[in-house]
Parts: C-alpha cells; structure tokens; sequence
C-alpha cells in the first residue's frame, strides 16, 4: 500500500519512505533519511539528515531523532529528544565534534519526553521509562528509568515485568509473567 | 463570544468546543475530544480523541493531552506530555492494553515540560512543579516535583505554598501567608 | 546577508530580525522580540513576545523561550522550555505574578530537553546538561545537570570539562586540556 502522507507534512525527495507508513501533521523527514516500511511517525516528528529506521517503527508527536540507527519494531514515544553533540556550543562546529551515534535495537521501547544522550546503545526490547534521561548504554530487555536512567527490571518481548527463574552458568532466565516467553539476561548485567 | 481558531490550527468537526475558547497556531483537537468554554490551547498542542476538558484550562505549547479528563480551571505547561500505554510496543497494540486514564481536577497546575503517568490523578488545587515525573497520584493542595515527583508542601488555591497553621482531628489546617485563605490537609497525607 | 525564513514561519512585524537569520518550520517569533545576527532557530521554536537575544544564538527545535534575555553566541537544544510563572494558575493572571527574567549569558549551552526556572541566571560558558531541570543560578564555566541540576565539573571556552591546574588567591585556575585555554573560578563558587 502507498505511503500516506499528511499535506502539512514535509519530506524530502532526497529521503526513502518504505511502502504503507503514515507520516502526520507538520512532520519532517530530511535528505538522506531511510524509513522502512509500516512506520507511523506523529504529528511534528522530526527525522533528521541521513537517520536510518527500520520497518514497523512508531515514533509519536514531537519526537526528535538526530544522529541515529533505529531498528525493526522500535516504539519512540512523544516528545522523545535524541542528541548529536556531547560538547555543544554555538559558535563551534566541525564534523569531528558530532557524537557517536545513538542505536536502537530492533523491537526496544522508549517513553515519552525522555532524552537519549549521543552514543548510547539501547538494546534489543529494552525499554526506556517515560521522563528518562538515558546516559549509557542500555542492555537487552533491561527496564531502565530515572535521571539518569537505571535498571529497574527486565521486560519481555510483551513489555511486560518479567521474574526470575533459574539460574544457569552465565546467565539468568526470566519468564513472563503473562505471556510465559522466556528471555536470559548475562549474569554480569544482572548483577549490576 | 464566539471561539477563535488559528486558521493553522486542526480541529476535528466531531470534536465540541465551548464558546469563547483560543486555539494557536498548528494545534490539533481530535474527534469526540472536549472542550469546554474560556479555554486557551497554545501553538503546536496535541488533544487526543475522547479527551474530555472543562472550562477556563490553559494548555500552553506542544503539550500533548492522550487518555485524560481535565477539570475546570487547570494549567498545563508548556511541553507537558501524558501517556496512554504502561507498556509501550510498537508492535502490540490492543485495547486491554491502554492504561487506565489521567485525572486532572479543578484548579489543579502542572509545571512545564513534567511526564504524567498514565493512571494518576491529580488532586483540586494540586501544583506539579517544572521538569518533574509524575508517577503516583497527588492529593489536592499538594507540591510536588523531582523525578519522580514527590510531595514538598502544600499550596494554597492562588499557588503559595502555606503553612501549617492548627492540628485539628483527622487533618492539618493550612493558611496562606498571602492571601489569608485556609484549607485543610488530611493527617495521613501530610504525614507521608 | 538577507534572513531567510521559511514560508511557514510566523514573525511578527513588531519584531525585529538581525541580517543573516536563518528561521525554520513553524518557528513563531512574537511581537517586540529582538533577533541579533546570524541566529539560526529550529523547527517550532517559540520566541515570546519581547525577549531580547543577542547575535549568533542557535535555538534548536520545539524549544519555547519566554520571559528572558539570550546573550550573543549562545546554544539552547532541542525541546528546551523556559518558564515564566513560579506559582502557576489558570484561574489568576497579573503581571505581579510574572516570575523574574531567566538570563543566559555570553557562550552559554543548554542541553536538549532542559526545562529552565524563572529567575535563573545562566553564566557565561556554563553548560546545562540534556534533560537538567535548572532551579537556581549556573556559575560561569560550570558544568551542571541532573534534576535539580547540580555542579558537576567546569568547562572551557570549547566546551570540554577541564582540571584544576593552580590555586590562586580568592580562585581556581583551569586549563582545558585539549585547546589548552584557561579560565578562573572563584573559591567560593569551587568549593560548593
């Protein structure tokens, strides 16, 4: 299916839109940016120039992503603030002051107004509680949140809170709660 | 008088808004939202569809109001931002999962750019401070910030925070130092 | 060099715009606001009506700025949000109740998502970490963040946190140790 687009919204004929997204009110997509397909961006979401994001992926109202690999299944909620300079000033900027890159691994949640400092790598269905400010990496189905953001738990697949099961050589097994999927978490992570 | 709507703003016909509102610039009101009269929206501000909001509310800019009621005479900041799923996953969606809706009752303040948490009411008169995480519900007269917020005193219906003035039976009497006004605070809230 | 500002901007005629503006996406500039020179405003930035900013002031997107003065050469991030009313109710407004002006001074930064108390004073060169609620005044050259945001280190001139090289009489004398500038702390601001 073709691609909706709101008539407010503003996208570049330099970016690539996978096929069945809907891009709302006031949103804008720079050159270079790449969305896969099935993607729903809010109201007044900005993709900046050159961000890569995966297919099924929900970024809601206000969003900000700057300087980032988003993947499959993501969930970026409202008013989410992505950074690209670790020592901003206005009146000095070159290429080689640009943070690293901030990654977001397929099917990880983030929640709303939380703001994702440059580098960090948000693991694979983790999630982000909302009013986070997320300073350092954040491991596979971890739950993290506060400022700054620290592990609080571990979340299925589901999002739901997951308990601990067994313990194996290295790791640790969570079972869902509801849902009765299991995850393993490393020891040295749950540990921490 | 007849309400005013920014010729930008988006305003859904199956929405109702009360007589002598102002709607900026590119704000949006979804379908079966509410509103009643004497209200202000500012630019950029987000109603969800079904959001129901008395009268005399200020909404200043890019707030997003998802899954709430608001009542008569409530301030929400710039930036402010509710939330509608505790268990955020770009690739679940069902009704079961929407969390259960934000109450704002009469009178009641919310500071700017604050993160409300789905399920949380927020008590008459109550004021929430600037940059602040709302996780648990807050009780009418109450300051509260951080993150998360938490309960630093009490404040009177114009907004100074008062004094405790009496012990009586089940609860504290409060008086304003400014405007003289008192009201009371239950003994186990303010011993909390 | 002409402004440029983009079709879907709003500037007010009251205001007025320095040469060589650069005004973006639905920026909103009110009536009796003051631009200097070689300013670049994001998507959506909300300038209040008569904030005075100096020359060379980088506003990134969504940020709103009411109730200040910006100094020349200053960096406010994305989503930022000043406040203008301590005590805020929907309900009562007068202008007594206006909270003090937030000033930000020569070459400072203020980090995405920072939410900025009435009042504040932001010295030269200080840095506001992402995601910092600012309740009280920022030293020159100081580092600070969290929520409140605390002193955490002090930084150059470029932006990088410095040492401690010397200890003079009433101050610190940092040097930083990449471009090797120095700049001096008072004792007492050190010793907090």
């Amino acid at each position: 299916m073709e691609s909706y687009m709101h008539k407010t919204a503003d996208v570049s004929p330099k970016s690539k839109i996978g096929e069945n997204c809907r891009i709302w009110h006031h949103a804008q997509i720079r050159e270079n940016a790449e969305l896969g397909k099935n993607c729903v961006l809010g109201k007044n979401v900005y993709i900046d120039a050159g961000v890569k994001i995966g297919s099924g992926v929900k970024i809601e109202n206000n969003a900000c992503v700057y300087n980032a690999e988003i993947g499959d299944d993501v969930l970026i909620g409202p008013h989410v603030t992505f950074t690209n300079d670790p020592y901003p000033r206005a009146f000095i900027w070159d290429k080689s002051r640009v943070g690293k890159k901030i990654v977001v691994k397929k099917g990880a949640s983030i929640g709303a107004n939380s703001t994702i400092l440059c580098g960090v790598v948000i693991g694979e269905y983790a999630m982000v509680g909302a009013g986070s400010v997320v300073t350092k990496d954040v491991p596979a189905h971890a739950l993290v949140y506060g400022n700054p953001a620290k592990i609080k738990g571990f979340v299925c697949i589901c999002g739901m809170k997951s308990e601990k099961k067994q313990e194996k050589a290295g790791s640790i097994l969570f079972e869902c709660p509801k849902c009765r999927k299991t995850f393993e978490v490393p020891k040295e992570v749950f540990e921490k």
